[in-house]
């Protein structure tokens, strides 16, 4: 046995042996259907189904070729930054194009991600749990990753390419810069964007916030050392990667998202020209710390802080990217997602989001992991509708798939975490396909909901009164897991798990049934800290 | 000098001596102007002021009378509650009728309300802070109040009355049930509800909730002996008082607001009929403490908390409501306001709503005083609109009397704390009025709204992890008052004080100026407590 299999072996056990000592050995909470074993799970809705393939099937009928799929990722921003999640103008940044999406689409308010951003980018590209592919955590600048954990996974915009979709990441990348983990490396046929995250960048340029760092030649000298890129990149499959722009200033950071929103949108017209489907995931690097107000947005917010103006700027180029769809006559075929990566980063206040929940990004909490999202497609999704059904950012692997006709391409020698939502989302009175969402942090299963309760295995404590990642602790729970209703108590603040002990032994049950998948498929290193 | 005289003039000392000493006199941050000594400065904005003033002239002509004001006050919602300020369906109790007034009128995200029931009802009938009128926190069951507040005290309904309207409030009262302090002693010309809040009626009936009492003939005996009414009371302005039915059972007082309703619903029809306008003030009994599922409603929320399923009958009642209006013929004419008399009851939870923000009912705190505002009138407030501007509840007092052609009425020998904001409502594009909104808590002035920023000068601890009212102290803030800037900090919990001291002086001296008031118009005592 090597160091591999042992790792997973101990990672297995420290698992199981988490999940509290219950005799029921069966739910008797869960309706969901498992149809392969090495696919999550899925409430079944037969009705729905046909009426979105119904759909589906006219839209090909009348345009003749696949829809084409746009991803809108923003960074770190909160689920109540948004308007049409309870923020907006009520905390200083009006939102009136992701507001306006949300009103004739479909609003998700139950919508999870991963705890951070490296975590969540990979899983929503391959369906799976970080702690499935390895990247159970940012990459940082200087970390030696030992196995190039793409090797063995199968990305999505691999398999759309091969069934004859154009394939573009625009934005922020953030899933490793060498060479074999640059996104034109791992399917994408073109990437217009940076490596890094925001901070990464601004730590080598921002004298006033980090002047240990830029006012010490010898301790910038160590920064660069660390050897990732500060550039605009622009990198084509098994082609040329260039280098754009360096940025070395706050000036050029500040304009970062503009360049890549100008190439999105011409990039949107050639595509449309074209005879193929396209895949475009455009990544924002705001509303991550640091922000820098762009020239055209600076004190555009109510607030005029540059969290704020970044918000505002983002949600304009969600409305121009949505408007040069438009404009190239290929919305009313296109389906649109709008999202963030984890909730707001809260130890940079005031560069920092707004979350109704506990805890922020990194945590367990809802504040780390419920994020806004919205299903938005022209004449296909109804507009006015919400539902506080779960959806997984993973699942837009799955439906993605469904919607390029693809879905029999899904690996069948690895598990799939991520769900097909197709039905939920297209149909006009769609009920979700999922039943449970899984809680990880780095290592450790941490959390489950499943409809409206949740139960903690670990806990997230933090350790100052406001800072949410930085000073934070996993510990085990005590006597037993702590179970919230989220109806009654959004804010997790009142365990009510002795009040409801036949759920909490259905639901140990439902995340020993999680734990027992790694049995047979063991979780991947690749020097991220396992 | 009376005992009354040297109270007042103790507490103003007391409300001086807890204004910094800042040096400066003057606020460079205000653009409010006085226009009287007894009124509360204003934002005047002329050009909106005209839109508003044309569009009642126009109603004038084509209704050829004044028009109808209809306000449906909530009990302890939640600023969390509603779909349209956050929650609905993500919270597991739909409310698409609350929410369609919301996206067909004016959604206020910044309305204050007083931090508890009976301040805040006598406050919007009089346009008076609690501290101004005596009724500084909720009457109890058993108070002697040693002197009748409303007997030198001008309400609304007393006005609109001698205006020629006819006056009405349906549901719940508490604001005084002994002989001179119903509501048809001071102004209305019918009630027909209840004198006492949910929670003093249930505790009477509910043998599992209360056993001590319920079950215990001499305690029993005792809570009887304090005479509150537990009776749905019908009464006249100066005629026969009656009760329509004594509540003995939860199974009665879970139909409470069903039989307010059908009274409101009836009411309206004969109302339209008639030839007066008419001001009608519905009360919900929901969704205080406790909360029982109406037959009809019962296990109707997704959450099926009798909370939620509660939250599901008002709105559905909002709904009806609004829909007998227009059936009426009179929807066109009537201004209807939608809100809650303050945030959620958090220490009964989970008989208990919901609120994004810190703190609960009975705090300074945005939990205690931030409620859900939606103003809606067909045909003459446009409808999407959405401000995060001011509105103070107490401003429906001089709104209302603007409707009414009544201004002129409002007295001049005591201070008015409302302020006129037709012209924000009304304008299509209108700005608020108002340019502070003054927390007290009871006879202490806890914080101050400005603009974005809120400074405490007093602080509500919570000294129970989360319990929010009943476990609670109120401090005097150490070095400085507490500075947040709500844009940036929704949550009061980052005091920025220091770093905007130029604000810190400028506030303190609008607070001292607002403490300044008390001078001439010393605070009225009737022995709650000062």
């Amino acid at each position: 046995m090597g160091m591999k299999q042992l790792r997973a072996l101990v990672l297995q056990t420290a698992i199981l042996a988490a999940i509290p000592t219950v005799t029921l050995a069966q739910s008797v909470l869960s309706k969901a259907e498992r149809t392969s074993e090495s696919m999550e799970p899925a409430l079944v809705h037969s009705d729905q189904a046909l009426a979105a393939q119904a759909k589906l099937d006219a839209l090909q009928t009348k345009f003749g070729r696949k829809p084409n799929i746009v991803w809108l990722v923003v960074d770190d921003m909160g689920y109540g930054d948004p308007g049409a999640f309870g923020g907006g103008a009520a905390v200083g940044a009006a939102t009136p194009n992701m507001d306006r999406l949300a009103a004739e689409g479909l609003k998700l308010t139950s919508t999870y991600s991963q705890a951070t951003c490296t975590p969540t980018r990979s899983a929503i590209l391959t369906g799976r749990l970080p702690v499935r592919t390895g990247l159970t955590r940012p990459i940082l600048a200087g970390d030696k990753i030992t196995r190039n954990p793409w090797s063995d996974e199968t990305s999505l915009p691999k398999i759309l390419g091969e069934a004859g979709y154009k394939t573009i990441l625009s934005g922020k990348w953030h899933v490793g810069e060498s060479e074999g983990m640059r996104p034109h490396d791992i399917g994408f046929d073109e990437f217009y964007g940076f490596y890094e995250a925001e901070k990464e960048i601004s730590q080598g340029v921002d004298k006033r916030r980090y002047p240990d760092l830029v006012l010490n030649p010898e301790r910038l000298a160590m920064l660069k050392a660390t050897g990732s890129s500060d550039a605009l990149v622009h990198g084509f499959k098994g082609g040329v990667t260039s280098d754009v722009e360096v940025i070395d200033s706050i000036e050029k950071m500040a304009e970062g998202d503009r360049l890549t929103k100008e190439f999105t949108v011409a990039k949107i017209k050639e595509l449309a020209s074209g005879t193929a489907p396209f895949f475009l995931e455009h990544c924002f690097m705001k509303v991550h710390a640091d922000n820098f107000a762009s020239k055209e947005f600076e004190g555009k917010s109510a607030s005029k802080y540059p969290y704020k103006d970044d918000v505002v700027e983002v949600d304009s180029y969600v409305g121009q990217i949505v408007k040069a769809l438009d404009e190239a006559g290929v919305l009313d075929n296109t389906f649109v997602f709008v999202t963030s990566d984890n909730g707001p980063q809260l130890d940079t206040w005031p560069d920092a989001g707004y979350t109704p929940f506990r805890g922020a990004k990194g945590s367990a909490w809802e504040g780390g992991v419920r994020v806004p999202g919205i299903a938005y497609w022209r004449g296909t999704i109804k507009p006015g509708r919400q539902s506080d059904e779960l959806f997984d950012l993973m699942d837009l692997f799955n439906t993605s798939l469904h919607l390029a006709g693809s879905l029999d391409k899904i690996p069948s020698d690895r598990y799939i975490d991520g769900i097909d939502q197709t039905s939920f989302l297209l149909a006009d009175d769609g009920r979700s396909n999922r039943e449970k969402v899984y809680i990880w942090n780095e290592q450790d299963f941490m959390a489950m909901r499943m409809y409206e309760y949740k139960m903690h295995l670990k806990i997230v404590q933090e350790h100052a009164q406001w800072l949410n990642i930085d000073m934070t602790t996993v510990s085990d729970v005590g006597l037993a897991p702590w179970l919230f209703n989220l109806y009654i108590d959004p804010k997790e603040q009142y365990p009510v798990g002795h009040r409801m002990n036949a759920f909490l032994a259905s639901m140990a049950a439902e995340m020993k049934g999680h734990a027992a998948t790694f049995k047979k498929y063991p979780p991947k290193n690749i020097g991220l800290g396992q």
